[in-house]
């Protein structure tokens, strides 16, 4: 079991990884908690086993929400505000996230606003909540214009990440989850890179011993970028890389076509190849990647998924742009993006696309 | 005009106070408010005249919602920020609110969350909100279980507070902010109180220069308070000052009974009542604020409104409740009144018991 540090605006917390500390949550949490109510916030998945079992442990209500992108809305924010409210919640309460994204996210933003702000601790349960979103204290909810654009900076006390969840996890939600963890190689860590490439058969029939070592990796690089710059002013901005491109081809397909993995996937393919064109990025990182995602099953292409013209239009709206121009995360080598390149429109456009024509 | 300084954890702004500024905003705002698009935020009362004529200056939209605390809700939030990435907003965008409290409510929520944060102007145009809810960046929406359960710290970059706007005002309205003026002077400014009985003829006809002279009083006093505990975690809490009553009244009575401002007046008759009873308050205090809120034409007792136990569930509620108990606002002095005071039940239940079946 190790602990990681981060700090914080509102006060540092650890980020704690262990196998199997899952089972003993109700006692440590508790143990912080003091006397005023905890509520779980969990969905259909995580809520019958984990979540009501950490919730009795609590003493604690179960809030359930449907799974999926569809309940991060203001409106599921709104009943599991009233519910928590109904349990009896004050300003020393903790809400406790049990599950992926969308359960963290909701209840980030539920616990930022909520009695204008009570304290958040994350028990992520997918690999794509473990090593990214449970960290860094970015919370927000979707509206009908697009994903997350009404959220806050919300630091949890307390983020409990138990790998042995993962052995659970449908097969596409894990491959989801490894995208976003080449992404940290790729991007910000050669040695990770390295090592996903050396050992991919134990990560990919799930290895305990490989897999923990490697979310600890992830949530390490994570603390550090998050605690270097919380309010993504400027470094934090690496950790999008490839995801102009991909949250923009998310909303054009529907959210329904891809997995916010198999997105970032393309997406980083569209980053990478924008920086070998504007003559940032080694022509030799762009095999290298391709390589990596494609030995992960992951796609680097998305033929026909859309209009160059959709994904275009969509990267403009991203929350990142300002008078309508975004700022790109590009790589400079292999492990080390950064963040805030301009770059010319037609060279945006051709790199869209190659990845919505190329043969993947 | 004057401007006064706020400091707060999100950098300083000024409460700039002033006879006629609202006839020159546009030019204010937009010096300040760069290349992304702006947006106003109305409602029907204010949107027609000074909302759409700020958005026409600022090229703006103006978006407005229904007036009244019914639109302090999430899905107006949410309806709110729609229109808001609709027109186009980008982080360095500015919201400006044009409205009483609820508009200042509802906008500030909306400022807090879209994009996790755009700027906020205030431009508040009742007496309650120049006096208090612009200043201090206190923002929240109602759930159907309580007022402002839902919200946020949300400091604004500007407030701009033109005395002018108080002339149009409909009586109770008017009536209404006062209970909260005369609040500021019985919980924390002795002069205050001294002038608003002196010259009660001059404030009740609203002369400006008079009115001016108390507004300005009152801004530089909300400005001190919050600027030295921003997120009250201590003598901020002074504010609540009848509030803890007067909120449960206004819930128990359905919200249609009493103005916010009659039901804090009769929340000081309480905890007056309630100091006194402790030995805190000397007597001669509580003859002196009643009379002063009898002058006025506010209520210092609500007879029949409630049950003493409906009020009694009510307080054990209140947002700053921890474990079931409310920490007390008490009076110590006239224009002296000290926070977290500890009141055994039996001493609440006879306040509230006297002001709900007092011949008032």
């Amino acid at each position: 079991m190790i602990e990681i540090s981060v700090s914080s605006a509102a006060g540092g917390y650890s980020v704690t990884v262990g196998r199997g500390i899952a089972a003993e949550l109700a006692a440590r949490i508790s143990a912080d908690a003091g006397a005023s109510p905890a509520v779980v916030i969990a969905d259909a998945n995580t809520g019958p086993l984990l979540g009501r079992r950490l919730a009795e442990g609590l003493g604690a209500i179960c809030f359930e929400i449907p799974p999926g992108e569809s309940s991060k809305t203001l409106a599921w924010v709104e009943r599991a505000a009233s519910a928590a409210v109904g349990a009896g919640v004050d300003r020393g309460s903790t809400l406790v996230a049990v599950g992926g994204g969308v359960v963290g996210d909701l209840a980030g933003v539920v616990a930022a606003t909520l009695l204008r702000g009570i304290r958040l601790v994350h028990v992520p349960t997918t690999l794509l909540a473990q090593v990214d979103s449970a960290i860094g204290g970015k919370a927000a909810v979707d509206l009908p214009e697009g994903k997350n654009l009404v959220g806050a900076f919300k630091s949890p006390v307390a983020v409990y990440v138990d790998p042995e969840l993962l052995i659970g996890l449908p097969e596409r939600e894990f491959k989801s989850g490894l995208a976003e963890v080449i992404k940290y190689g790729v991007a910000l860590d050669e040695e990770l890179f390295t090592r996903l490439r050396d050992r991919r058969a134990e990560v990919e029939r799930r290895d305990l011993e490989t897999l923990t070592a490697v979310v600890e990796r992830c949530c390490a690089i994570k603390a550090r970028v998050v605690s270097a710059d919380e309010e993504e002013r400027g470094e934090r901005a690496v950790l999008n890389y490839g995801h102009t491109v991909g949250h923009a081809l998310e909303a054009a397909t529907g959210y329904t076509r891809f997995s916010h993995g198999e997105a970032i996937s393309v997406g980083m393919a569209a980053a990478c190849a924008i920086g070998v064109n504007v003559g940032l990025t080694p022509a030799g990182v762009e095999e290298q990647q391709r390589e990596l995602l494609d030995s992960y099953g992951l796609p680097f292409a998305a033929v026909g998924a859309a209009t160059t013209e959709q994904v275009l239009a969509l990267v403009a709206r991203d929350k990142k742009a300002r008078g309508g121009e975004v700022p790109w995360v590009l790589l400079e080598a292999l492990g080390r993006a950064t963040p805030g390149h301009r770059v010319p429109p037609d060279v945006v456009a051709q790199a869209v696309d190659r990845v919505l024509a190329e043969v993947g």
